[in-house]
């Protein structure tokens, strides 16, 4: 797996019990997967021959995120390296652009959309779609960053300025945000997720509740079908996650993702077979598992880091004490990494029934982890 | 943790979402555990200078088996090693005498039993109890090895001639075998999971049925609070596994292992905690997690090597095909191990309803994967 964040810790937790030889290629040492997985190369994926080097030594070269250059996948391919998904599917979840268009010629519902390259451009493209408007990044935004919501032409013009290749999209007013998750391998067997809420916040995953609370079983399958279909026509090998919205007119895909995806953490306790072992399964060709829930309801909480907590790691078994006392059933997954204000160090999951007490249960807990402090009443 | 084997390494997986650093003193390199934790000391478990140079690595030193001589236990202990379990809880899963005699004095029901250290010994006891007589080394035995059922006084002058220390045994006619498994922290929480069914054959564990099918709510209670009140009366920390016999009279305690154990396996899926991170929460006297099932009935199936395998690794490839194409709902943990005939090389987990349909979904997706056959009808 190309990049060792807390994606790939994940992913070679599930590859232990199968017995997978699971191999990093790590930015530094002290990378999330790095610290757990003895097989480490320190290495840059920006260079080809540090992807070379790294993938003579694999059978299927897989990614924890989509920041490999596309001209580095098309040489890999030719050197006859099997890279799961291919550059050509990835290329959809890297090129924000190239991903609207074919969505838009495969019939797949999206937000209006423009390329932008001048604040004329982004004017032309208010006067269709009223402010604000949202700009993107075309290239390597995530968890919110490469998104930015503009309220008038000043806005625009500043977000312009900062030089990177922009996309325009309408601003929708959704109902709330969803998640389906499919996986698919190159025998092209499909499996799909039960269709999961995420509650964001300053554009970051905060919460999923899975399956998403009062769902129509007809959207639910709508959204299912989508995301089977999507990684069909995208040859997507291994997991796509579909952001999606959920408006009055229907919904609309926000976006794609091709690895294993914080909206489908839930699934280590809360499917028969965890999204990081199905990603695994997919790209070694392997029959997928059942992705079936393992329980009524499942709700998941992102641990952030806290400013008072830089440097005080140690303060962490504390922080089991109150949290894992005043919660038994809580299922903490802390990622090893140094905890900076607002960076995503964890998550947290809980099972049962009731949505209102397992969202209370799974916010306490993560915030407790990451703070240090009892949530406000 | 002394020893690598398979406990260990499912205890290293249950430490990486958890954060809690994690060596594994190996005996050698391509154990179990040594081939998927980064950090492995090699060395020799009789040797006290191994344990300590082992011990001023951790915080908190524990255990894969039993098998660490009484008296380094106490050397660490002496030390200033924090030893859990200790080795004044452990002695009574070394030493079976020490445990009868415990076990009886505490007032827990036991088969009869007697030190014998000759033909006569044996024959006077057998004399009470009948033949067949049950001998068993009063150290170093598991997994059926150390255990010998004699049907008269020939054959019991033969297993003692091996020359090692004896107990005698009756022979229990019982119901059907159970195992209660507890954890027990310093602050003295204790926690007890649901009573299960193993199923044995030649004196190794083939399946466990958890919950026990059919069993009634006041023996379950029963052998739960026993097992607990042993926990607390042995003074252990970590995990009690208490194996017992269902009999006509009533539950009688078997065996003690202080560790995970194969009965608990199936707490993996099965349980909210499972017994690997409850181990860990143990030891670090953490709050306990909760052991309630997370499914109405789970079977867990060992899977054992066979003759034609050995040295064919690579075939599992293949059999995973199988296997998981047929049931994509079992669960795979494959430890790694060369696939010896009749050894333990992994086990499978499935999860549902209906005790019939799931012992034969297990027992077919184990042996497939231990044999590359499938079960005769």
């Amino acid at each position: 797996m190309v990049g060792a964040g807390q994606l790939a810790r994940m992913t070679y937790q599930a590859s232990i019990p199968l017995g997978i030889g699971f191999r990093v290629l790590a930015d530094r040492p002290d990378d999330s997967a790095a610290l757990v997985c003895p097989a480490v190369t320190v290495g840059d994926y920006h260079r080809l021959e540090d992807l070379l080097a790294f993938a003579a030594r694999c059978d299927v070269l897989t990614f924890d995120h989509e920041h490999v250059p596309a001209e580095h996948l098309a040489a890999l391919a030719e050197a006859g390296v099997t890279v799961a998904p291919g550059g050509a599917a990835l290329r959809y979840a890297q090129d924000k652009l190239a991903m609207r268009d074919e969505l838009t010629r495969l019939g797949a519902s999206c937000p209006r959309y423009a390329p932008v390259a001048s604040p004329e451009d982004v004017a032309a493209f208010a006067a269709q779609v009223g402010w604000p408007v949202v700009l993107k990044a075309v290239r390597g935004g995530y968890d919110g960053r490469g998104v930015w919501v503009c309220g008038g032409p000043d806005q625009a013009a500043e977000v312009l300025g900062y030089g990177v290749c922009m996309l325009a999209e309408e601003h929708v007013p959704f109902v709330r945000e969803l998640a389906a998750l499919v996986a698919r391998s190159p025998h092209r067997q499909g499996a799909v997720y039960p269709i999961v809420q995420t509650v964001q916040r300053e554009g970051v995953c905060r919460e999923v509740l899975a399956p998403a609370p009062g769902l129509t079983p007809v959207l639910a399958e709508d959204a299912q079908q989508l995301a089977l279909e999507l990684a069909d026509a995208l040859g997507v090998t291994g997991l796509l996650a579909v952001e999606l919205f959920e408006t009055s007119r229907g919904l609309l895909v926000n976006e794609l993702a091709m690895r294993p995806h914080n909206s489908g953490h839930w699934t280590i306790e809360g499917a028969r077979t965890s999204q990081f072992e199905q990603h695994l399964r997919a790209v070694l060709d392997l029959p997928l598992g059942a992705p079936q829930s393992a329980a009524p309801q499942v709700v998941m909480a992102n641990v952030f880091g806290a400013a008072d907590l830089a440097g005080a790691g140690a303060d962490i078994y504390d922080r089991y004490i109150h949290v894992m006392a005043a919660d038994p059933g809580v299922k903490v997954h802390m990622y090893g990494k140094e905890p900076r204000p607002g960076r995503k160090i964890g998550h947290v999951t809980v099972a049962g029934t009731g949505v209102a007490a397992l969202r209370d249960r799974a916010t306490r807990a993560a915030s407790y982890l990451g703070t240090g402090k009892e949530l406000a009443e």
